[in-house]
């Protein structure tokens, strides 16, 4: 059972481990510093698709088959799946359910889908429900530009507080503590591989996959486990600029972070690092900023931002850095998992910030409302 | 703990209680046969907001506060609110979390999310991640129309078997079962009243609240427990054409009722009513001839369809009957749980259906993807 400390915080008394992940990149993001930590870099941003929709649809399920395969296991494996994304009625995450064939629950969390996945994947673990969840995220910046602001072809002007919705998807396997170990032990049950690979093999380039190598198979290594979870309350900051997210996000952050210490009795120096999900560059300054103003304590340089990691700004035209789900996706079940693994990081809070409005709210007039949600990544050995 | 049995169902070994719930409906549904169960009932469709998305807000917060009213219970008192609707990037429920401060995990299942609800309701009570989960669905006809067709000013001729988006809100308060009975010995801890409620009380009609009373307040009565609950597929049926839901959808129904019974080793007959989610006329008919075709069971007078229920046809112009979400949470948190309360029905299973199609996907060419959950209600002594 998980126990609820303080007010938005659960304790997970079995806690869940992440089994394996999978991160698919667009060609910017395949360009990034973070290029050997992604499974597969697509070269064409379309991936061969005939629309950036079904292309994102295509990442989705990239990501989905490839954790499957690295962990061993089929889809027939799986207990649930989770996913959300940012298109309307979030048919990415619905289509890819069906390719699936898994029992699927949607959800929406804008850019906090990949920590609110995390979150439901280790209640329903915990409840007994799962012993393994699916949990898949993505974005795509060509689908996402078209749908909240102009198409791409339209070559609008970018203001320099905008944000670049990554390209890509990633989905991560949690797992019950015995069911993880049980898998080790015995090897992987199944072959996993996606049943129509070959028709469907559009990947055109690949990272560089010995350095993104997880280390599990074959039993060895610890898995990251998920510890606490912190679920956010949706606030609002008076900011009604949707070319501004950081801005609007960064006090959502700083009040999770605020409950989060409050509610475990940590502060930011517990964890190796913090990762809000995608503030970019000012979003990041005004976290920093707003913790000293409103929670009273200093972020250092153990505190990043996943839409800063993920591009090089000095070669990369981002302009305040990555947004969207695939953000903090990309960079927590990609490069930070490898790192945990490879010993570097042993504890991790996620900080995944999620912008929910539309762009019918933002025309009505709303101020745009901000959710964030925390889940603590600590490395413990599992056996 | 929860204990899967079969290949898609749950059974809840602690089983949650559906400790309150509340309904409000927009004008046709208060004209229609199930008035008398609705808290309250608007006259005006655009309940005295600016637009029909900040009616449908208006709306889903009436629900929820009412809730809380009913039993009692303060927004503080919730450990987690659990939302969804039809509208892009689910505005109604992202706004509504704003103003009700609970912590917030957002859901997409289109119509099948008053079911997904209270799947992911149960879960995270069974997961100890809460004792008390408010859970809440709408939609509005006029905001889904103009987002998903035609904006309704235009006139456009309907298809018979086009359905009509019901307007209202539920929302369902599940609990822990020694939480419920710990209230209803204590009496409720709060009063639970909308912080503005004078400013707000824009309901201009009120059902016959004598009639839709639960008969739980001071401790007396038992509550419908959910005891399974089978977390759908999502599945492809052909089907392109978003004016024939009942169609597209019924095969989604059968599939997973098929799969429920399979699972439990129920038939039919276990149920004193099964209610599919909103397929409507044609829709419910489908859904017998399939379930003898591809089931090899069949539905009798114990099957009836939320979307049949909510309206008259002789004397409403609805065309194959009601959708959207508001369509199964109205007749199931409205009339059925009165029902169920009332000592009629004891055995309830709730199978929502959703079309997890968008504008985009269909202009695409895609066929409609679709999902159904089922939701077992039984009543059994609580103390």
């Amino acid at each position: 059972m998980a126990v609820k400390v303080g007010n938005q915080t659960w304790q997970l008394m079995r806690p869940p481990v992440i089994l394996e992940t999978a991160t698919v990149a667009g060609p910017l993001e395949g360009e990034g510093p973070l290029h050997a930590d992604y499974d597969s870099i697509y070269a064409d941003p379309v991936a061969g698709e005939s629309s950036f929709e079904a292309a994102e649809r295509e990442m989705m399920l990239n990501a989905c088959f490839t954790a499957l395969q690295k962990a061993g296991l089929a889809p027939s494996n799986i207990d649930v799946f989770l996913a959300g994304d940012l298109l309307n009625q979030t048919i990415t995450s619905g289509f890819s359910a069906q390719e699936l064939k898994i029992p699927y629950l949607g959800i929406y969390g804008a850019c906090s889908s990949s920590a609110e996945s995390l979150i439901i994947a280790a209640a329903l673990v915990e409840a007994g429900f799962a012993r393994l969840v699916l949990a898949a995220v993505s974005s795509h910046n060509s689908s996402a530009e078209r749908q909240y602001r102009y198409p791409t072809e339209y070559g609008v002007h970018r203001k320099p507080t905008a944000q670049w919705t990554v390209t890509g998807a990633g989905a991560a396997l949690v797992a019950a503590p015995d069911v993880a170990g049980r898998l080790d032990a015995a090897g992987r049950p199944g072959t996993g591989g996606r049943p129509d690979a070959a028709g469907r093999a559009r990947t055109e380039a690949s990272g560089a996959s010995g350095a993104a190598s997880t280390g599990t198979p074959g039993g060895s290594g610890t898995l990251p486990q998920i510890t606490h979870v912190t679920i956010g309350k949706v606030n609002d900051f008076g900011i009604k600029d949707p070319l501004n997210m950081g801005a609007a996000m960064a006090p959502g952050a700083v009040d999770t972070l605020i409950n989060h210490f409050a509610d475990t009795g940590r502060g930011p120096d517990y964890y190796d690092l913090i990762a809000t999900g995608d503030l970019g560059s000012f979003g990041h300054e005004l976290v920093v900023r707003l913790a000293a103003e409103r929670g009273g304590f200093t972020l250092s340089d153990n505190y990043q931002d996943c839409g800063v990691l993920i591009y090089d700004f000095d070669k990369q035209d981002v302009h305040a850095g990555g947004s969207g789900c695939a953000c903090s996706a990309l960079v927590t079940f990609g490069h930070l998992y490898h790192r945990m693994q490879r010993g570097e990081l042993k504890r991790v809070l996620l900080c995944a910030t999620g912008s929910l409005h539309s762009p019918t709210s933002v025309q009505q007039g709303n101020n745009i409302p901000v959710i964030a949600h925390a889940v603590s990544l600590e490395m413990t050995s599992q056996r």
